[in-house]
């Protein structure tokens, strides 16, 4: 289907610029922009809303992005290739779809009908051994024989032989920045590739260098495009162990490969076995651990539930909700429930005024509905 | 205590010599042996009744051992250091007593008291790579400094690295033949050093050469005395993997280290942490482990439970139940409860026609309370 033709319909491309602007616009994180839809019923609406839910989280201005900005992102994206997906449409991948924090809006080139098809992720080491670089081409050109697409983060190392191992089976590369920047610039000629036969996926607005906060967002993508993760040789506190613990969250086989207790590169994926993850030493091991899954209905996460609670920014919370639900929360992140529990407050009240706290940039969204104060920056 | 002393007491020095020549006469298991002496009260009346127990199971002579015999290897042991244990006796290890096979005598030379010491076995394969011996030293030299003797099997590689690290703290090697016969050859200075500084173990009696079909049953002692085996480097089909499957039936910890899935010498290892088996990389990890174990109040397993059904070799049996329990076993070992189960025939009336028949060379016992029919070799 062309989507092109598609998007051409004037109030279809109204709305997609306006989601557009709604995810770029200041303090919008995924989590926020999907209750904003969900209440406002349309993205143009939601816009409208910012600042007054700005203002009562007590932030005067917001900053939202201009109409101008959106048109040009658009228009870049065109210009290297790459398109715009936004959840809802018919080539945004399920699985992602299922997760909590699941990014509004994507970037692709190339196989966009990759992003639908049974994908594993594998990940490990940059500073992978060249045992540890011929294990994940191995496994996943099995998998990819197999029929699985591969998904990885185009790093050095393991990512980059993954890439390599499933280039003629099927792979997508997940960016940390926009779909157009290519890092490290050494594997410019394995990006040209993926573009050419395989796909690239990202979250970030083309020309966008990523930053260091950019990298495990960018692995919640590769989890959560997967049925599983691989992980080949990981230090402990690599960000291969973040991207594992986010597939665990989002319920995903997290599986890895042993190694040398002698081999600091191996210590990562030995410590995931320990906690539970499956041992994997091979393709076959791979194929047959997602095999059962698939057994058991598993083909892809559904579209995730969504909360049962609507928001009610219709009511304006008491200055004592606010005050009460301020002094509950601290830096580190506690959850949604608990809240509303210790405060026995209604909890429309409290997620609204979790919405408005987070829009005027006081609030941080992490997985599993929980939620931190922000350092008083401003 | 001095055990010269008390064996030297006539009666008690004659029980010893009866109870060598039944376990050293044909046909006579470790689990026959039990059961014989639970029924004569006396290794002496079991031994008179060998001749009509094989009789019945049809072999008209059965090879008792004779007196001059038992005295020869009574005199070979402490010519060559060696003590004769019997189970019962107090030296003899607790926790090797609880497993159903366990050899009703030992001969052990050196540190007899490290026999009832918490203790963890480490075995592995005898072409061990430099790191795995790096690895089986290191963890045997930590588990021994942690206040664990490390039992393991002498052989070249991981077993010799497991002695050479645990040889101040505390190590126990168990042969595979008698007690005096070094195999292989270049372990002679290390045999010596445990002789002098550890314990040696041997069911065999002095000079035996050890067979193939000696080194499973020597496993079995292996891992009987320990509260836990740690598995370092093993090929899939090797020893090794015997001794976890040994362990694992006598309800021992089984560990194993985990190592490069490209490295044939640890797909054994890793086979076993991917069916259950704990995975451990430090001597720290094993301490630790086996620290939880002691926390259950399983310091040492306690004596094993007798059978409650016991034999009736006085009520001749049957000529028809002979034929029938002939019938119903086969090449494969059967359980003898299935076997009781299906004939309908009182449990003391089978368990004494497998002894008549085990005595007369048709039987063969198996772990687990199992019994399989001997090859019709005379």
């Amino acid at each position: 289907m062309d989507r092109t033709a598609f998007s051409s319909e004037p109030a279809e491309a109204a709305d997609r610029l306006a989601q557009l602007r709604l995810i770029r616009s200041e303090n919008v994180g995924p989590i926020t922009f999907r209750e904003l839809i969900k209440y406002f019923a349309s993205a143009a609406e939601a816009l409208e809303a910012l600042p007054s839910l700005a203002a009562r989280g007590g932030q005067r201005r917001i900053g939202i992005c201009p109409k101008s900005q959106a048109e040009e992102e658009l228009a870049a994206a065109e210009a290297c290739g790459a398109r715009h997906l936004f959840m809802g449409e018919p080539d945004y991948p399920n699985a992602l779809a299922a997760v909590e924090d699941a990014p509004p809006v994507l970037l692709v080139i190339g196989r966009r009908d990759f992003l639908n098809r049974p994908s594993v992720a594998i990940v490990g080491a940059r500073n992978a051994s060249t045992n540890g670089r011929r294990l994940a081409r191995d496994i996943a050109a099995g998998v990819a024989a197999g029929g699985l697409v591969v998904a990885s983060g185009m790093a050095r190392g393991i990512d980059t032989a993954a890439h390599e191992g499933a280039l003629d089976g099927g792979t997508i590369a997940v960016l940390a920045g926009g779909p157009d920047v290519v890092y490290p610039e050494e594997n410019q000629a394995l990006y040209d590739a993926i573009c050419a036969r395989g796909a690239v996926l990202a979250e970030a607005p083309p020309g966008l260098v990523p930053q260091a906060r950019h990298f495990p967002q960018r692995n919640r993508i590769i989890s959560g495009l997967a049925l599983g993760v691989v992980v080949v040789e990981a230090a402990v506190r690599s960000g291969s162990l973040i991207t594992a613990r986010l597939a665990n969250e989002q319920g995903r086989e997290v599986m890895a490969v042993p190694g040398s207790p002698l081999d600091p590169r191996c210590r990562g994926a030995n410590d995931l076995i320990r906690k539970g993850a499956t041992m994997v030493e091979s393709a076959e091991d791979v194929l047959s651990v997602l095999q059962a899954m698939r057994g058991d209905g598993l083909s892809q996460p559904g579209p995730r539930e969504t909360a049962a609670v609507n928001l009610r920014p219709d009511i304006p919370a008491s200055d004592d909700a606010h005050a009460r639900i301020l002094d509950a929360l601290g830096p580190s992140p506690a959850a949604v429930d608990s809240i509303i529990r210790d405060l026995n407050l209604p909890p429309q009240v409290v997620l609204t005024i979790l919405l408005e706290l987070e829009l005027a940039g006081r609030l941080e969204r992490h997985p599993g509905n929980m939620v931190a104060l922000l350092g008083d920056g401003g």
